[in-house]
């Protein structure tokens, strides 16, 4: 089992928005460039991004992503189902229904093993559920003691950030 | 994020096993036809099942699989980790190191996106971890009031255990 790598650029792209000014926007291709990988791989799970609301779009060829929400009200888990869709990993296909020999009736009780397999992606998602992007920044901030990875970032959104007053 | 179809088949599968007298063994063709699915897909769930040690292997015409273990010692994540591979489902790809500004030299720190996301799936294997396929069958006899599961159960293998006393 493999999550997309788009989760992986997915939460970072949703870190460093959370930088922007209020009136900034951010393009695809620069968050692209930032993070070394290919755009029209990244744009693809920004429009999930923003199709679970979690971005807003800003149009046009000065357009760009900004959050829809503070980095508080974002958690990882929001931005795993945005990007990997909300079904359960593992599917249940009723399988003890099938063969030459299936259980007599409807089943009305669910199958013990997705009831085991679900409770286990419960507890998944409830964890990502207690992590926020604004979590993630703080321990970033935490660790970061020569303050090199915080001037990356300015650098990046001083070049690249684009404001409505700018336009 | 999905979880192959395998690891319903492998856990059902391994559930049936646990029926089996001391000197029995089941086929592959056998387990498939009762699941409804195709013998070779569900081959090679049971080759990764007996190569992470879970089953052994009787060779030959008359051979088949049984457990390695009692059904106490196997878990949903020993049978999860067998079919879907040990790696965890994210899978950091330091692209904070990527792009034309990486961080200047080797980070320390792992990621804290990285720690967060195997982090919870820590307390998601922990959890899976805690269902031994005893306690499937447990809960799936307290679930068979009127005993037509077991009833089932008990005719497949009359039919399809190969014993070392029969051959």
């Amino acid at each position: 089992m493999k999550m997309s790598d788009g989760v992986e650029q997915a939460i970072h792209s949703v870190a460093m928005m959370a930088g922007l000014q209020p009136d900034g926007v951010l393009s695809a291709s620069a968050l692209a460039e930032f993070h070394g990988v290919s755009t029209s791989y990244l744009l693809k799970h920004l429009q999930a991004l923003s199709g679970a609301g979690l971005l807003t779009t800003k149009p046009g060829p000065t357009g760009g992503y900004r959050l829809a929400h503070s980095p508080n009200d974002i958690t990882l888990l929001d931005i795993v189902l945005a990007v990997e869709g909300t079904a359960p990993a593992f599917r249940c296909s009723e399988i003890r229904q099938r063969g030459p020999s299936p259980l007599p009736g409807k089943p009305t009780a669910p199958c013990g093993i997705n009831a085991a397999m679900l409770r286990a992606e419960r507890v998944y998602r409830d964890e990502l559920a207690k992590v926020s992007i604004a979590d993630v920044l703080g321990d970033l901030r935490a660790k970061d003691t020569d303050g090199a990875i915080a001037a990356r970032g300015c650098a990046f959104l001083e070049l690249n950030e684009r404001r409505r007053n700018a336009n």
